[in-house]
């Protein structure tokens, strides 16, 4: 497996596009008569085109995204299932495409009205310069930017069992509302795996779990979280290989979005190891990342590792502190502050110099042990800063 | 009933103190030969002086209370649990009372080895100064404090069924760490109500699931929360008007702990009526009050209303958009944002100037009607402000 060049554009025939107007953006992306997936928000308030694409998606074909930033078109009753219709039926009608072929993704201030004068000639304006190229995933990277402070993608190869090569892109966007399962995220993968519609959605399924479903930003979650995955079949069979690249470009593209949470200065990965459950290793992992008092202590740079065990204590995973380490990791550092229970770092120690030290960096590892089984699980975050407050208190205004 | 001074002590025959020297502090209860009842932290990371309470506590009598601030004698190991002994064991031997009547309780920072001279010339301080005055009761509470800007106590005394009159004191500290469950909250109640232990047991965890296991300041659940009620059984005999009482008393207690939560600027109360099930209101009603995108909205004074909408929904209550509702409520205002999922504070309209100017107050209610049974439930907390984050990316340093 390699990185490459040209993100969802790196697929053979995926045209895309992206264009901009004050707050709002809109992408589209063309992948003529897909086999297609889709994972979306569990949160019980539904955005409008999270309704549209549930039924879009269900024949497992799919010809085109359109999405648009700046509006999540949530709350907004009947007239906003219209508006998310009126979007793929404009896009159907330019690319001579079915209706029932277009999925719809919006992400932006819930229970205001679409402003579909200009999410109309956005649209317009992104078909007409639709094209297979780095600079136009760029652009639909870009189009769909709200918080966010980079664009987001990435595109790999590899070859498969059966010796074909098979390329996956992909862009998304982030940054607040991520947890406890995905957060208001759109993320677009195109690829040109050979596959059913069942298998691919097996990938995908498995891919999200590992990725988007381990990063928490803040602890809320979006009523508009969708990523869909189209693929073109024009490549090798579906197989592990295909699968262990999926995997990694959802990770990738998931540490992208932690790495650019609201507010964040620092990102985090926290590891879980020795587990009794891939369950308790995932909610320890978690709890972890969400918890306030960790996040916070990460943006002082305070090595505070008691937040870090009563954050595993209160994840409902089985604990024995006896049996409990816990190792801060830094790129060059690596310091064992807890060791089966017994606190290694003590006041003025060296192991609480080292510690000290690591929490200074911006890139910082959590690895917990349970030492209680064989499960683990990772999960991937970023400090609470002032900006992240000053950020959200600010939003919608 | 009313309210009435004296703290802890306007019930006959409490003695109490408190000293502090820098970050240290202790409190001292007297209550002897009490019935008494404890809710501690379900933070399967527990303290040394949780582990020892619960043994104290069995029996359900009790004769005194010795806490401490500034450590929580948590991640100690073996060596913690004797600190926490020869707490007790200290306050024992001065009181003449047996060692397993003393309960003892801590609170501050993780994984740090009890300052033990500081500590026991505390205790020897506290108990020279022990009496039954509401100066006394302000002490208690005054050295319990870690984060919170000011003490807290409450008293009252209400007339029960059998015509006798029952009094009920009570000193807390909060302030971060509050929820899932508790937080770090230390909370000690007295009273002269007769009542056996079970009944007394029973009053204490009713009180607590309306109050304390209501307030959410960050999500983080503490090691060490504790509860204990005391009771000289002077007076008449439990009923329910002592149990409204004790409601009321643990009720008031939890919103002065959300009113000072870290870094405060405004109180929030959030109310779901309507659910279907007791479950389902609490639910919601704390995710609201939890959700980090609601308390930074709260804080910018941003009527974002589709943040309390989606934290419904990822609440995991039962939830139809279309018979949902949504009100904001200050002091002398009240606006129904949302009526039976139609979106009545459209831009510019009345409806959202008002809801507006009611986010610019500094005591918030915030309604939400489900309208799909009959349960309710109200959550209490605060927003998220710059100076939470200061404070506990400070902390430990």
């Amino acid at each position: 497996m390699e990185i490459i060049t040209g993100g969802i554009c790196a697929v053979e025939g995926v045209l895309a596009s992206g264009s901009r107007k004050g707050k709002y953006g809109v992408t589209v992306i063309f992948s003529k008569e897909s086999t297609a997936s889709a994972v979306l928000t569990s949160n019980r308030v539904v955005a409008a085109p999270v309704i549209l694409t549930k039924e879009i998606v269900k024949d497992r074909r799919m010809s085109a995204i359109v999405a648009n930033s700046g509006n999540a078109n949530c709350f907004t009753g009947e007239e906003g299932l219209e508006d998310a219709k009126l979007m793929a039926k404009k896009v159907a009608a330019k690319l001579n495409i079915k209706t029932e072929d277009v999925a719809v993704a919006s992400t932006g201030i819930i229970g205001r009205k679409m402003p579909m004068d200009i999410i109309g000639s956005l649209i317009d304006e992104s078909i007409e310069t639709l094209e297979n190229s780095p600079e136009a995933s760029f652009k639909a990277a870009e189009a769909i930017m709200t918080t966010d402070t980079y664009s987001k993608e990435i595109s790999i190869q590899t070859t498969l069992t059966d010796g074909k090569l098979v390329k996956i892109g992909g862009i998304i966007k982030g940054s607040g509302m991520i947890a406890p399962n995905m957060g208001t995220m759109l993320c677009f993968i195109t690829t040109d795996v050979n596959a059913s519609g069942e298998d691919l959605n097996e990938a995908l399924k498995r891919a999200v779990s590992k990725s988007f479903n381990m990063v928490v930003v803040d602890g809320d979650e979006s009523t508009n979280d969708t990523v869909i995955l189209m693929s073109s079949g024009k490549s090798g069979k579906i197989d592990e290989k295909f699968m262990e690249a999926l995997d990694f470009v959802c990770v990738e593209l998931a540490k992208m979005m932690a790495r650019d949470g609201e507010g964040a200065t620092k990102y985090m990965e926290v590891t879980v190891n020795g587990a009794a459950s891939k369950e308790d290793a995932k909610r320890a992992a978690k709890a972890v990342t969400g918890s306030s008092l960790v996040k916070t202590a990460l943006f002082g740079a305070d090595p505070n590792w008691g937040r870090v065990a009563a954050a595993v204590g209160y994840s409902g995973a089985h604990i024995d502190e006896k049996k409990m380490g816990i190792t801060f990791e830094s790129e060059n550092k690596t310091v064992e502050i807890v060791k089966k229970g017994l606190v290694m770092a003590a006041e003025k120690s060296r192991e609480l110099e080292t510690a000290e030290k690591i929490m200074k960096e911006n890139e910082i590892k959590i690895i917990v042990n349970l030492n209680l089984g064989e499960y683990s699980a990772t999960a991937y975050g970023c400090d609470l800063s002032y900006d992240y407050v000053k950020i959200n208190s600010e939003y919608s205004t």
